[in-house]
């Protein structure tokens, strides 16, 4: 049982709450039930050490037996060494260490599947849209997630947290310039769509056949111009109230399940 | 200038974060300045009090500017009565005590228009996802929302802030037993669509014609027997990939935006 908040292995856990530190490290931690659960079933190699407080290891007993079942290191932890390692207000007693596997982004587009679905996170900045987006993009069934070295980072505890474990469901490629993003889905002949309020096409109308990819923007002032330009079409969510927008998040998951739908309707009547 | 953080005004403008507080006074915040800027522009008989510090009525000049042309009451204040008045960890430096015009459900009901589409929020508890179903609902045109006694207080100021002026975009009912509600739309022939992740019915293939309603439940425990069964069909998002779920407001807005869509496509044909 760890119990010594000032170790420095709590301090070492505390320092992933910083860029740089999970930038050097290549470790992230990934706080609460959920998320620790999707990481010991979907990606238990990636796994470096779970920290579980006696409670919690007693409520999510079935968490616990995956962990040590993958040969995973599991540590039982005070709430208070767990409080002092985590972000989170309430991890609920459950907490875990990853590594992240890079991906390039050569690998990830050499690996796509025939009639691919890709969402690119060109500028998002807010983490919980960020997290959101790419959980939209999972349960949409996605094959992949490319975020470009101007958006937020997708290890942050937050981001993590709001992905509700789709960070480990499908490929996410990190760290990649907007421009490289864009060149390599083009020159593998996925057709890109811009998510934009400023677009002419609306999604309904929107031509979802073919390889193609979901390029969003920022959160509060949407796609730079350069980056708009090089998509093939710009398409917006039709507003039909008074509503001045949707967020970030809720417009990107209507334009992925607008996609998954003409995917859904091609492989019926294929 | 109000300069006293603990008059007895700021005390009771404090005092609403406190549900029954507003219940008793009628009386809620709207706090930043997109939430304040929409109440000014779409219920300004319903603002009883404009509190600006002097950057921010520098910064939106167009929102006092509104203000003043309506003949509301504008104060300003100091950045510390602003803070010792809201709960936003930043206003922006902006905020409004509005009045609540409370709207029974038979005057609603009586007000909806041909071929309406209802939201009815069963048993939604966090602030933040009720605050962008409402948002959503605006955006994809809802004539109606209706909220249930069992759900959370839609005037407290996450709520507020989460709808983005949505509030005063649409009629919406509170407060209502949802037993009533759903007797209510029933007697005036409104279907009732349960979005349940337990549903038969995937929503590409649900019938989304004719006046219905969307009725959502809790975003941990879905929907009680109860009211599923009460309901003329339970309809689900299809999960295409490894996701668990999609998050209330998630899964509402794609509900929501089907029936826009069956909507603008009967409109187009009829």
């Amino acid at each position: 049982m760890l119990t010594n908040p000032r170790s420095d292995r709590v301090k070492a856990v505390r320092a992933l709450s910083r860029r740089s530190v999970r930038s050097r490290t290549g470790q992230f931690r990934a706080e609460g039930p959920q998320a620790v659960r999707e990481a010991v079933r979907f990606a238990p190699e990636h796994v470096r050490d779970l920290y579980v407080t006696p409670e919690a290891a007693d409520r999510h007993g079935d968490v616990v037996a995956a962990a040590r079942e993958a040969k995973l290191w599991v540590h039982e932890v005070t709430p208070d060494v767990l409080a002092a390692m985590c972000d989170a207000e309430h991890p609920q007693g459950l907490m875990a260490v990853c590594r992240w596997a890079r991906l390039s982004l050569s690998d990830a587009l050499g690996a796509l599947p025939p009639d691919p679905l890709v969402c690119v996170l060109a500028h998002v900045r807010d983490p919980g849209n960020a997290g959101t987006v790419i959980r939209g993009a999972d349960a949409a069934g996605a094959d992949l997630v490319v975020v470009s070295d101007a958006s937020v980072d997708v290890l942050g505890p937050k981001v993590v947290r709001s992905t509700v474990g789709s960070l480990w469901h499908l490929p996410i490629v990190t760290e990649v310039p907007i421009e490289t993003i864009l060149e390599g889905l083009r020159a593998v002949g996925v057709r890109l769509l811009a998510a934009d309020g400023a677009g002419q096409t609306l999604l309904p109308d929107a031509d979802l056949g073919g390889p193609h990819a979901w390029v969003l923007g920022n959160e509060a002032w949407g796609l730079e111009d350069q980056v708009r330009d090089a998509c093939d079409d710009v398409i917006r969510v039709p507003i039909h109230g008074h509503a001045e927008s949707l967020n970030l998040a809720m417009a990107a998951t209507l334009c992925l399940y607008g996609s998954a739908e003409a995917r859904r309707r091609r492989r019926r009547s294929g």
